[in-house]
């Protein structure tokens, strides 16, 4: 089969740089193109030495013009704002995007511009994007693959990763009428590359090292995206609060996730409800009753594990814990898992692999 | 002034250890006995390098009447029973027990029984003995100190970790009224000391290095003793869900704590209860509006640093977040604190250091 | 292509786990054993979670006749002298032996009973095997490939960790002449995964991290590995102190290896020697002359990097530095980069990777 | 007694906050003052929250005449140059200096123009400075302590943080004629502190965190100042080949050092020499043979430890091994230890504190 050619447009940001090294490893795609604007010019591994020896792409300027030569698929790993800069014109030009940003992620405009604070330019889009948590839209990501494949570009918007992390928590609760009332608390835990590439007094190592401090608290971004999933599942308004929280690694994030649990619920219940809804997922799994999981269990990987339990002494509560790694399932490695619906690839091509981190 | 002679009981546990350090860089105390059933008949140094040029003591073996020939104060960093078996023969021999471990926390020998799977050997002791967080029982553990100045000795049970982050975040909320209902939700994080000084699977640097988890879902023997305290304060049973979790790093443990807030109440009122709460604590910090506490800013201290936030979108709901460092405030320098009042000595005498960690 | 199978002997180590996790992800490779005495029975998601739901498989005990049934070829990941009393009757099987332990990699019995304190019980075995590490016996490596393609079992001894990372790092200045005397002095850095996964008091995670030291200091068994190969590449007897260093990281190792620079000698010449002895070598780069290398460029990966300098103030020193993955090319990346050739692969398949780490 | 007023120059740099928490903490001290270009006018609690609670002072600009009038000494954390600029005009204002920087640490200023690449602009002072090196230089120390006490303003060169652990791994070999020839090597291993405050490409977390890298190789500038030291001590010019390393910890810095042991040097000599060499101080302790330093024993104080040990199977090689804190006697607190013999203090007033690290 012809190679795919994938462009990296944010090449150097973390997740950016995550998406080149997943694509340099998939079979069926070629990286082409890997944009930054700063550093244009430059090799991709003068600024990441890992790829010494393993790719001497040279960085370009992200003109959609160019990436239309060059690639059929374009991984967008830029901040909110610069994906509705570059999108449209993207699409025009025949581009699949693969965003994940959180330019397309909101289904209401409104709803972007209050969080965002600044309007959504092409709120057109909105309607016919998918929210790439495959786990539950994956009949919307394979309709935009049968449109991809009669020519169409077509638009993903790859979910945030706490939101990808808390609803993968909540959901078989949620989805089994198993948890009740309209409040979610969500308290999570990230490693120091969420916080980005650029250097600043929080990612100094002597400011993250040894410590954990919550952050965003009441107020973080992914607040409205984590209601607008669970709100969808539950098919009730949800209201969540969300406080994150950082801790001294580099990669990987647990979300915490307390439901009030319905009446006549039994940890059996849960526990059976969880492995049930996973049971057919090859990248999320649900752990054994009684085990929670760590995210070095899933660093570097597209993989998500989630523990349950039930705490039904008083007041009854359901605790659902979720590890990912915040720029692989978090971010570039489901990037890769939409890339591959949307494409007609096998679901895992290219990010099967199991965690290295022991 | 004479020096006062002090024993740490279980000297080569990492609170143990803790509290000798703190009674060597103590101006009115004497670390005249460290005793370490395995280790006896060896130095302090040759187990714990740092004493290296420091500290020349041998330990010794945990024998009661040696300990009340060398000793006024008796600190006990032991496993929960070893207290039970050592403490009532202290007192009667004329020791003043500052005691870390769970033994004598609650109030309720029944509660103990169903949580630490074990009967309470001298529940009688437990009507006399003060929980040794001086920010709430401060009045109680001055009169102690009245008792152990006429030459009784007395009996101070020193909190868990998990607790006392927990009660110093809740606290001024449920004393001022501004949290309603019965729940209390305790998310929190801790260093690795937390763990224990014995190898295992668990605390393995390849285990924890690089991950977080939860651990004790549902189940952690600390939930009660958190909801003695919260009940005391509210004036009404309380009902705690207790979730705690491992990071990567060896001091710290830092509570998010998730409380219904009470009609009307605002941000304002929140802070300023907070802030009053805490104005006259010389330990103990409201940070400025807008502010969360990192583990780092009170490693190795006695401190303990709180910030709070109201999300008030829909459901409202009141989230604190209070840092200490878990072998600090929360095991050796809250001991020391107490130690301090029964004492007769400056509260924050030999721990009023700030933290070394950046 | 028919899969070749493999079975993976000492699995739930560090090393064994890191070699299954490569074979899950070898193309032409299938994972259809993985033994350990302790654990045979569970499953090896079971010991390691980060396998939920990619590997099923069940540990076993390490019976010779049961691999051979299962497996072509073995990879041994076992402590020394383990390997001794099983890879003899592998071989009479007709099992090709992929060994990781240091059992057959010194080529004169005398010494490894001098540094290892047993008596060599196959030292027949020692004149056909051949030393891992392709950059230097590739050639031999292929003719095993000759006698393997024609049904023979063949044994590889897969160098240590850091005799790997000092040989790369020394190797192109003894070839190339720059380096006089006899003398190399090797200075290295591990990370903690090199202690092993049995949990002790020097592997805990609090007396790990925030640490380093030297251990080991003039007496460590790989100094007679390092020596054999050096004197191999310089043609004469060379002489090695070497001083290894524990960090706190999970996975990497750089070895920093001061030779004597030949008169003469600048530092272009240094730089040009490196270059050219690794520019057709897929795994090794050396870094653009000012460069030296970080350990998370080669994290979980079959790479090295090295670094080099002259300093040639008044005493000349050349400076190598050398970059890998203790548990990659230093040990399971290796052995797969052997056994690939051995088994008539190409070199790199499956492992190929770069580093995930930032 | 009164308490001596302190000035802290260049108070938020990491050695600059140290030297604030140590004199918060001396019973002879008082900080008056601290100062920082471009935090002036905020608190220090506000730049660094540990100080919340417990230090209120509010940082100024560093005039000569303002420090002056508030403190008796001042400490000088500031980058090379920036003491040049500022050292002369408070000594000619009466204030004793004790300065961090490198300013005044080379008595040639042809060698401090070599390596710093700028001119020295007060030669004058060289002649008058004291390197406070304690250990070596502590009647230098007393002598200006007398002139100190006279009311003569003087001026204390502190070390920097490699010299500081080269030179005690060194200085008893040397001075007892053990090691032959003029070539020193010195191997060191950094936490991430000794980089500085400024959040920069290699002080992200991402970058440093799990990952060891050499730096400065034969250039870097702290070489000068230990063969400066080292030429001192054995009485011939000394040539260090140095190779600093950086490590994923905060604090901590070991040097692992290599010599030419002389003929007949046995083991124990080399063991007996370090150990009477430092059996009188304080703060530097020899391990007992066989055992070698870690960073974590030394952390957060003003204290060394020092292993040794002899290769001498050909080349016969003495490896020494000293471990400090970089912050700590690498940096202020023996910035601390030099006031204190200064100041007439007891030495360790203020700084003999253990290790809080496990």
């Amino acid at each position: 089969m012809e190679q795919i050619r994938a462009c990296v447009v944010g090449a150097t940001g973390f997740a950016g740089v995550e998406v080149c090294r997943i694509v340099l490893g998939h079979p069926d795609l070629e990286l082409t193109m890997a944009t930054d604007r700063k550093a244009a010019g430059t090799r991709l591994a003068d600024v990441y030495p890992a790829f010494e020896g393993a790719c001497d792409l040279v960085l370009s300027l992200p003109e959609p013009e160019a990436i239309a030569q060059n690639a059929d698929v374009a991984f967008l790993a830029v901040p909110h704002t610069a994906s509705l800069a570059i999108t449209p014109q993207l699409l025009a030009l025949g581009v699949t995007v693969i965003d994940l940003s959180a330019d397309y992620r909101l289904h209401d405009a409104a709803v972007y511009e209050q969080w965002y604070g600044t309007p959504h330019t092409s709120p057109e889009l909105l309607g016919q994007t998918v929210y790439g948590l495959p786990e539950l839209n994956r009949a919307g990501l394979l309709a935009l693959g049968e449109r991809h494949e009669k020519g169409e570009a077509v638009l993903v918007a790859v979910p945030g990763c706490y939101p990808t992390a808390t609803a993968l928590a909540a959901i078989p609760a949620l989805e089994a009428g198993l948890a009740t009332g309209d409040l979610v608390i969500s308290d999570a835990i990230s490693g120091v590359s969420g916080a980005g590439r650029t250097p600043n007094a929080r990612t100094h190592f002597c400011h993250a090292n040894e410590s954990v401090e919550a952050y965003g608290v009441a107020h973080h971004r992914h607040t409205p995206e984590i209601e607008q999933t669970l709100t969808q599942v539950a098919g009730r308004e949800m209201n969540v609060v969300f406080t994150p929280h950082l801790a001294p690694l580099t990669r990987g994030l647990l979300a915490t996730v307390y439901m009030t649990a319905a009446d006549g619920v039994t940890a059996n219940d849960v526990q059976d409800a969880y492995e049930r809804r996973y049971a057919n997922e090859a990248l999320v799994s649900t752990l054994p009753a009684g085990h929670m999981p760590q995210t070095s269990s899933v660093a570097a990987t597209a993989r998500a594990q989630v523990g349950v339990a039930l705490d039904d002494r008083r007041r009854r509560v359901i605790i659902a814990s979720c590890a990912i790694d915040n720029l692989g399932k978090g971010a570039a490695a489901q990037a890769m898992q939409c890339a591959n619906l949307v494409l007609g690839l096998p679901e895992t091509q290219g990010i099967g692999a199991t965690a290295p981190l022991i």
